[in-house]
This record gives C-alpha cells, structure tokens and sequence, in this order.
C-alpha cells in the first residue's frame, strides 16, 4: 500500500489562454503567462491511495463519488503516469508494482464552487502531482506540466509558483507545450492580489466550448494570435525587471483583449457583467487619479476581478471595493487575508474612509455586488502534505463524504 | 426675407463607422451602412431663416439658444453651403444676396435627449438640408451629403431614405467621402424596427473622443479594417437581394465586432450594459428556437437596441420585450407605433404571452430596464414642410423657448 497527499495552487494569467489548436492533446493556440497565489487561501488537495486489494479505480470529488471512467481529462492523466511507474517497474525488478494497483482518489478545494473561481487547473495539477509522488516518478516538474497539460490545459501552470509561462510549442504531439517557471514566488514578494467575487445570477459559457467558438468564428481572434508574442516577451521583462506599471498595463490589456475576442465570438460570449465593468471603470479612475500605475485588473472566463498590486496599495484599494462595491445589507461579506491568515467581516466600521476617486464616474454599487473579497499573494507550487492530513482513512476511503 | 422648414431622419448603421483618418474634415477609416428610420416616430425638425437685417448668425437647440460661434460643426456647413451659395449669387446678378445675411436656426428633435438616441446625424443632416433648401442649391444629395459629412460624420447618411452606404473615398480631400443610396425604403417595406431604450446611469464616452481612442489604441481595430470592405459587400447584396437572413448575422457580427474593438481600446470603452447583453441573448434564443433568422439586434455607441426584423415577426418581438423586460411597476412605459401611427401604455394587459424562448438562459429583467418602446420602419429621407410647420416666427424668432 502506498498514500499520499498534495496540495496545489490557483493560477491566474495576466497573458491569457484561449484556444486550442489541438482538442485532443490540449495543445493552444497561443503562449499564456499566469501568477500562482498562495495557497494558504485557495488551493486544491487530493489524497491518493494504491493498494493491491483495490479492483478498481474510485474518485471522490469534495466529498462526492463520482464516476472515474466518464472523466476523460483525468483518464490522460492516470494514463500517462501509470505508464512511466510500469516502465520505471519494467527497469527495477525490486519496485513494488504500484502501477498495477487500483488507486482512489479524494480530492478537495478549500474554496466554495459557488465562489466561481475555477478550480480544474488546481484539482488536475494536485492530481498529476500526487500521482508523481505516489509512483516516485524521477520526472521533473516541467514534464509533469505536459501531463497536467492533458488534463486541463491551465493545470500545467499550477506546477509552479511565482510567476509561470506555458509555452504552445510547434509540435504535432505537444512533446514540447508545457510550463516553466519565468520567476519563483521569492523574486517579486511584493506584488500581491485581491480577489473580488462578483455575484452573478447569469451561467456562463463554459471555457471549453467558448474557446473553440472563438476560433471558429472571431475574425478579431486571427489578430490577437499576432499580438501575444510580443506581449508574451514584454511581461517577462516586466516580471524580471519587477516593473509593476508595465506588468499592470500589460494585463489589463490582454484581460480585455481577452473579452473582445469573446465579444467578437458568433454568438458573442459575456463574462464581463455590469459590476466587473464597474471594477474596471474604478482601477482606471484610481490609476488616473495617481497619474500612474496603482492597481492591474484581470478576468477570466467570468465576472470575478483579481486586482494585482504592490503591497503598499492594498489597504487603499480594499477601502475603496469597501466604498463603491459595499457588503450586502443583510448578507455581511466575508475578507480573507492570507499573511498572516484571517478572516473577518466586512461591515461600515471595518475600513477608514477611501480617497476620493472621480465619484462623478463611479456610482455605488448595490449592496452584495462583490459578494467575497480574498487578499493573497504570489506564492508557491504544489506541496506534500503528512500523512496525518490525508483525506482517506487507511482503507483507502474518505473521511468526509457529503 | 427667405425661409424654410425640414425635417431630416434618425439613421442606424448596420455596419459601423467607428474611427477617423482625418478628424477635421471627418473622413473615416472605414466604409458605413445604414438603414434609415421613419421621421414619423424620430426626426429632428430645423427653421432657417435669413433677413438682411440679422447682424448675426444664431441658433436656438431644443429651445435654447446656444452660442453658434462655438459650433465648430455647424460652422463648417454653414461656410460650405454659403460659399455655394456666393457663387451663384456672382453668376447671376439677379439673386437675392441671401450668402449676406444672417441667418437665425431653430432645431428641435422629436425624441427627448434622454432617451438616449444620437441626435447629431439627423440634427446636422436638417440643418444642411434646410440650407440648401434656403439658398436654392442645384447640388444632389451626394454632393450635400459631403457638407454634412464634415458637420457630424453620420450625418451625410440621413441624407436618404432607404439603405444608405457611406463611402470613405481615397482623397485627401475628402472630395469622395459621401453618401450614397444603396436602395430606396420601397425596396423593402417588409423590414422593420424596434428601438429599445435601455435605462443606464453611467454616462458614456462620447462617439467622437472614444474612436480617436480607439483607433490609437485597440490592436483589434486593424483586423476590423481588414474585415469591412467584405462585410460592406455582403451586406449591400443581402440589402438588393432582400435577405433577411445574411442581412440579420450581419448585422448582429458587426454590431459585436464594433462592441469588441471598443473593449479592446485603453482603457476600454462601454457601451452595452446587462440588460443590452439580456437582449442579445434574447435574439440569439429566439433565433434558436426556430432554427433560422427571426431579428436582428445592432447597439451603436450607447445601450439602446434596434432590433430589425420582417414585419411578420414584430408583434412576437415585442411580446417577447414585455415579457422579458418588464415595464417598471409604478413607471408605466411608453409603446410608440408609426404605422398607422399611436401612443399606447404598456402594461400586463396590452400582450398575450411571449413564445417559450429558453427561460433557463434568459432571466426576467428588473422592471424598467428597458424604458421605452418606439416601433417603426424604414422610411424616406429628409422632407421640406410648410411654411406653417416653421418653429420660427415672421420675425425669426422661436415661436417656443424653454
């Protein structure tokens, strides 16, 4: 018998992914560069166990079994790091074989689905990760990337921490589409995040089927995929030079060039909604208002904003979602803060009053608009966690089932 | 003494002009189409009147008089059409030396400023018209399409009836930049138009600021310059070929592609809010629902929706807006017909129930998000009226003032 647990990080691009140029292997059309953030607030854990008693596969996802064999992604996944315990097998006689054994999985993200943040490249990067050390494959974490890859394309960035580039690649077999690290997570401690949760009642596209309709019918998509090799090189730069006014024009550019495209689709794609518009309209206004780069927006594939900036803006900019996206009436909001961890209420006596920032342009939102707010940074990749925090009792099944 | 009263026509483009390559003489960067709307439910009505006692030019706006030396805009018609006018009056001794002059204006437009519809094109398209009228110019619509061009670009569009192109023309000059009838509003009574007058705070950029911006900013936007001259094509043979279908996605793919390349500009322009993306999605579930083209929606630089559509379709449209977008409880809301023309309240009893139309993808809006009905079709180009019609007095005074 052998067990382990992980833990992996959320990452959030600042050069967006959108498009694949192969379904199957989950090749893009396009390079992408994200931020990992801690995962003190948001991450993923998943608990494997293989033993020889075991006849077959199982998976519980947050505490729901569910059927393994209809999950594709994870299929790759599984897949291809059995077939590297087996060949690693094959080489040394003395290995137990592991990679004949059933193995169950529970898997967990310590973040509400509700919440709407996605939690596939997460999950899949805890999965690949555990899978690794469970067969002790000798790989390194940029191969592993190629796995995670195939099981969600944005899962090989949650390999690494800091400040991470999945590259497309020219190969037909994507041998060379993974990820690697631009900068770890000790290079830029002072850029943190703040993550606004939109309430939406909308469902929205799911990005799987939203990227391929964008290629199939965005002529403005055709030009994007020109645009993002040069911003791919100035983000580096501004990464490795810690240059936060180019890093935050650069990624408030492509989120929105991101949504064009989106809009540009036929039928046009929303993920913005009336508050992230209002989110942006106030980042701008503030930006305008210290005549320089204060705060950077970012959306993926829904309402919810990530507010990058440095460390000494962030009290500014929390007082100000406080301000014009206040708390809900009757639903006071929770503020998560990951150094040191904490979490409190958000009522008017929370926060000292916000600058003045061009009221004339920013009307107050309704109460509740911004539903959670989460303060993080950029941090590590994937961690090992004792056996003492397993999610699966020595038999091999979870300790919390819903 | 000379007078005279017109009336010129709202116009909405299907394919969007958005962007200049010369800002003074308004050239655009790319080709427009647009369908003209009837003045019986949108006009703006102008009085021109020009005595050798006026010792100046002046101009009264929806019954305030405004200081007309700082009308840039209209400056520029009122020079083009007098210096016209000179010329003639050198060629032939006899004619009254009306270009002497001054002349006093009075403008109003039949729709409230509030109702958020642009009023420069008509407005500048009467003012021009009515000069010409004035000074007895033996130049073709085309030709004062040029003049009206340089007053609000859009304005060389109203015009005509019909289905009106605006060519951009290679000349430095702007000597070919005009408007030109594609066909007149008999070629196709059948299509017709539903504006929806969405409620919105947020004050917008405005059309002349915002494509500069555009232009110097947006990526996207040299895509979309590349994209037009087919679109404009297509477009032009769906309009002769009456239809509908290849009219309809059309004009839907260019209203988001405008949309898009305003969300691509920095910073990024908004013009559609969620209840303009709750009617696109309307159309689009519509149009699903049975399986083909039933209308069309375009948003030009505001949230406000056009829907076009055959006529036979209207009555389902419009039950379809109440049932979706709701008139506000205690604000009833105002339907507006042309043809035959009437005024009615809109409230639970005025329709029967709109068709099934996937309630799972579209909410029931708050009520009053869309605040105001107008139902018309498309119609002639601008109109001369009687003597009686003026809004001037003998004196040429306005007969109302607010």
């Amino acid at each position: 018998m052998a067990s382990v647990t992980c833990t992996a990080p959320v990452n959030i691009a600042v050069i967006k992914y959108w498009g694949k140029r192969d379904t199957e292997l989950i090749l893009p059309t396009n390079d992408s560069l994200s931020v990992t953030l801690s995962q003190d607030i948001l991450h993923s854990k998943t608990s494997i166990s293989a033993q020889a008693e075991f006849d077959q596969d199982r998976l519980w996802l947050n505490g729901k079994e569910e059927d393994i064999t209809k999950n594709k992604r994870m299929h790759n996944c599984f897949r291809e790091t059995r077939a590297l315990r087996r060949a690693m097998e094959e080489q040394d006689g003395s290995l137990p074989k592991l990679s004949t054994f059933g193995v169950h999985v529970c898997s967990e993200n310590n973040f509400p689905t509700a919440a709407g943040l996605a939690s596939s490249a997460s999950g899949l990067a805890a999965l690949v990760f555990a899978l690794a050390q469970l067969y002790k494959l000798p790989i390194d974490m940029s191969d592993l990337s190629r796995i995670a890859r195939q099981g969600s394309g944005s899962a090989c960035r949650s390999l690494f921490g800091g400040f991470v580039a999945w590259e497309t690649g020219k190969e037909d077999d994507g041998s060379d589409s993974r990820a690697v690290q631009i900068a770890p997570d000790t290079h830029w401690p002072e850029l943190e995040a703040l993550v606004c949760v939109v309430s939406d009642k909308k469902k929205g596209t799911s990005s799987t089927s939203g990227m391929q309709q964008t290629i199939e019918s965005s002529p403005l998509m055709q030009e994007r995929l020109r645009v993002v090799p040069g911003r791919m090189a100035a983000m580096t730069q501004a990464i490795l030079d810690r240059d936060f006014p180019a890093f935050a024009e650069l990624t408030m550019q492509d989120s929105n060039q991101f949504h064009s495209v989106c809009l540009d689709t036929y039928p046009p794609i929303f993920y913005l909604n009336d508050t992230s518009r209002g989110i942006i309209q106030l980042i701008h206004a503030y930006n305008k208002l210290h005549g320089g780069y204060k705060a950077a927006y970012t959306f993926d594939a829904g309402p919810n904003a990530v507010i990058y900036a440095p460390k000494e803006n962030m009290k500014e900019i929390i007082q100000l979602i406080h301000h014009y996206f206040p708390a809900g009436q009757d639903t006071p909001r929770d503020v998560y803060f990951s150094d040191p961890y904490q979490v409190f209420q958000d009522d008017a006596a929370s926060f000292d009053q916000p600058p003045a920032v061009n009221p004339e342009v920013i009307p107050i939102y309704p109460g509740g608009s911004v539903s959670r707010l989460l303060h993080t940074k950029v941090h590590d990749g994937p961690r090992v966690l004792a056996e003492s925090d397993s999610l699966l009792t020595a038999e091999g099944l979870p300790k919390r089932t819903v």
